[in-house]
């Protein structure tokens, strides 16, 4: 079926590749040209505005916003509310607050233009893996548009089925589901991002010990010679905690085991916060991923003054200087 | 090749079978003869005693000792130290205490017998799946028992293979690994379990969040109705978090989605606290999985004291008086 | 000076009395006529309804409001808003949220009364100890209301005096601040009552581990058999660790060492989950913080769902079946 | 009372100081005879060797031993061990684990020696505001070394005394106690020290989130300029939280609101350590003692193996590029 789709970064090309190769007709724009261009080539239809878009697909439009949250996402919903018409369809598949969600879609359901949220994980593996999706929002918008998730998803592919009752969603085995009401696809995201940091977490606890078990600082009766990549590798056959992102463990510790490229410093995004936001809502205990997201943030602050305040305590009282530290 | 395998629980029976169905001669020996007999059906050789299944091995003899950690392991171990004799190795597949591992090696190596420590990651789907083994210990020894080892790990199977130098090891992508001297199987294996408390515990995290977001203690309008069994499946194709402890995560859901049967009070065993342990020595942080086994901890203490020194604070400062909570 | 109370429980009766044993003219107001009695005969003068209350009070009034946070506050604020006049001011002593202050500050800005929120610390002994106050808003409505800040705060008493240089507010060394501009004063509070969560719970943890080592459970050489009020008692005087929190610990260990009137389920209330909030939006880690919070959720969930999947992931992957826990 | 002291550091000048003024006699000695010089001034009685030390001394002789815990503590005691009689006793009053002092017990047992093992708390306060103290080991001992015990402690002060019943120890609210058999002096000791930990993370994440609320980081409307040596120092009256932990804290403030001569790096010593295999060993969560250590670790490794994984990881999934973080 046609689809538009705004927004050509990693994530969006991936989508519109995918979605061509299933035998879909994309109409695509990014601000940047050259985005458009690339895709264009791949068979997309280009557009020059989000006008252009809109006057070149067929009602009842189905638009794919595939933005950044915030601001962007955002100010290019609230544009295609004055641009669509009434039995349109805006999906967005990118990282958006729930709860905005549920705000846009009520202020364009005055217009009857449908919202569709689409959490959607894969990342820049998307286009050939295929996308895992969780749609909130209007159930008959879903189904209309499921040729379009179904090519997106990554099927069945040669995952061991689970065995399911006959009341069981067709779909979630194909790699899509639809969540329930609006809201709820990027809720389910949100909290698939949460266990992300989390599960990342404990990967690079244990490697971490696993890596201070080879240093020098210990006495040598004390130290391994540890390889890091080969354990790595070897986790990802037959042992408990074999999955994805132990692939990608696996693949980076191959190329170095050092990882000297890296400066420990790592960046967060909204979604760990709001799933600590929805815990804390709950009164649910959430302690992994809030050691999680704070760990980032510590990786940043190498010089915090809760830190600073520790040590001005332990001069205090017990006349403690604290010792010199290294910082490569 | 020809092997001793002592302990035939869900392990160690399927560590017998495996290496049968392989080609090797399992000669086993357990402390309840139906186990033995079990065995002997599918082709195993069956012993009456430690030093019956010692005579029925030809020298030099490999004993693989399948047995809980702590004195069950190191009986059995001292045991066969007195039976067998130069040359012959003596292979420890169990959750040993790394530090156990090298104090027994030292003394084993007196009478010249090796010992191996081998971590052995698989659990109950082992037999099939093949199992992911860490081998401490004397690399000669290793190259030796090399078949048996190549025959219980899963092998390439139809798992991506990473992109590696030509100097890694050939055998990290077959599933199994020498990781160092004696103490370093089981310590990565430890380190694994460890890993494995993480995850699990960010799992349990966010399907608590999601759960929670069905609680009727919500205002409605706050409220999902989410399917988590649907979750777990759409999550395990195309998305970040795929892993095997979610494909267990989905068949448990698919099974019942309330968990009905559990009652909410969770065991840990050694493994978690020794990584714990050496996180500290080494000064590496270990926040995710502190917490993850202090959660267990918690699940077994409803009427913990530490939370009722909370109440009596709260009632001391404040006249603040608990609200009763319900336990079904 | 004269000052209007709303809201006579534990803390608006305290205040009450303490500004009225400094001199102060107390109008008191409560939904509970008995508590408006109680304090008629402790000389304030009571009234019947807001209404009443403003009209004696004279111009310009100062209204303080010290209801549970939430609609009792908000409710009554927005009342007091229309039955005052220009000029006069509403404090709000209670736990309200800072961005909730700023909301009515702005709102109440448009009939010029002036909106002052007050962190008010002290619980049930503040009556006698004195209330340490942290107030946000217009400063010089804070100047004019400076004498009941006066009265209610501790004064220098006999704690030690920090030296500091003579730029510092000579307020902070007597018990109140003015701490910026509105909102400061909650969002102080509110850190103090973050604060508070991780004190609590690191002297509940400590304590946690003394009674362990007396634990049965523990091997008899391994066991102690700790004072434990002693033990809070002991560290009162002269250790690192004193604090007023200990001070009450040591009168509710003294009580009954065993703390055998709680249950072990803890309540929490706003503060705890705020000051989480802003250390979110702020990127600045706050584990402490979370893990009491946490704690506390989970002391109210014996059968949390996510212990319930920890239990399942075990059976699936090892086949572990959990031991029953005693809850008496 | 007579007794030898050995080593004169910060803590061992001041317990002999406090001893000297309180009538006692002190016979000192230190490997730095600068220090030995300095107490023979405050008419300590001054030694040449430990062998002066013990022939100085009238028996039955109680020698103090306050010298950093491990190596030197053990050296000095197992030549003690040598040097006295029957009958002598022997005090540790630092830092010992309480495994070693039990260990320690025994061998000195058999010369009949007794071991007192003496958690004393104070800091560079303690000469001053007197020891706070934990005694392990010989109840008899202890009863003869009672005078110097409740010299050293604080005593009553003005300090209010908590109710409690006439089977109280009397000893406890003059700030000593005896808490039970060897080692429970330094096992409690050991808790203070980890309560102390979790006391001071929790101050430090509350003044961390006030800092942070008044960054540059922050939109302009979002930021307050808050005066943390002003909330310090009100916090100390009436409020909660009061605690000599925070009057440090405001002592620190009241000199530079900016701790400006502080790197954020801060160490970490034994107890905080034993306090959490303590824990774990008794199976009690310990959450907030152990983010407050490994917050302690994080602040030694701003290059962290385990954060560079995380960015390995999320430039594997989803290419994110980590921004550069400013160190200053």
């Amino acid at each position: 079926m046609q689809i538009g789709i705004i927004g050509l970064g990693r994530m969006g090309a991936g989508i519109s590749r995918r979605l061509t190769a299933g035998g879909h007709e994309c109409v695509v724009y990014d601000l940047n040209t050259a985005n458009i261009d690339a895709l264009a080539k791949d068979r997309a239809v280009a557009t020059t505005s989000l006008a252009d878009l809109v006057q070149k697909l067929a009602a009842p439009r189905a638009v794919w916003v595939m933005l950044p949250a915030g601001a962007p996402t955002e100010n290019t919903v609230m544009r295609l509310g004055e641009l669509l018409s009434a039995g349109d369809v805006i999906i967005d598949g990118g990282n958006t607050y729930y709860r905005d969600d549920i705000r846009r879609s009520k202020a364009l359901a005055e217009k009857q233009i449908t919202y569709l949220d689409v959490g959607t994980s894969g990342g820049v593996w998307g286009q050939g893996r295929g996308f895992c999706l969780m749609v909130g929002g209007d159930r008959a918008a879903f189904d209309r548009l499921e040729p379009v998730f179904a090519t997106l998803a990554p099927g069945l592919g040669t995952i061991p089925r689970t065995e399911r009752d006959g009341a069981a969603s067709a779909q979630a085995e194909l790699g899509y589901i639809h969540s329930g009401p609006v809201g709820s696809g990027h809720f389910v995201k949100m909290i698939h991002n949460g266990i992300e940091y989390g599960l990342m977490a404990a990967y690079a606890e244990g490697f971490g010990i696993l890596q201070g078990k080879n240093a020098d600082a210990l006495p040598e009766d004390e130290r391994y010679d540890l390889n890091l990549a080969d354990i790595a590798e070897v986790w990802r056959r037959g042992s408990v905690i074999t999955s994805w992102l132990l692939d990608l463990t696996a693949i980076a510790l191959a190329k170095d085991g050092e990882l000297a490229g890296f400066s420990g410093s790592v960046d967060d995004s909204g979604e760990g916060r709001w799933t600590l936001e929805a815990a804390i809502e709950e009164a649910v205990p959430a302690d992994v991923l809030a050691t999680a997201l704070f760990a980032r943030f510590r990786s940043r602050q190498p010089q915090a003054f809760s830190n600073k305040l520790l040590s001005a305590m332990r001069l205090g009282f017990g006349g403690h200087v604290e010792p010199k530290v290294k910082t490569t």
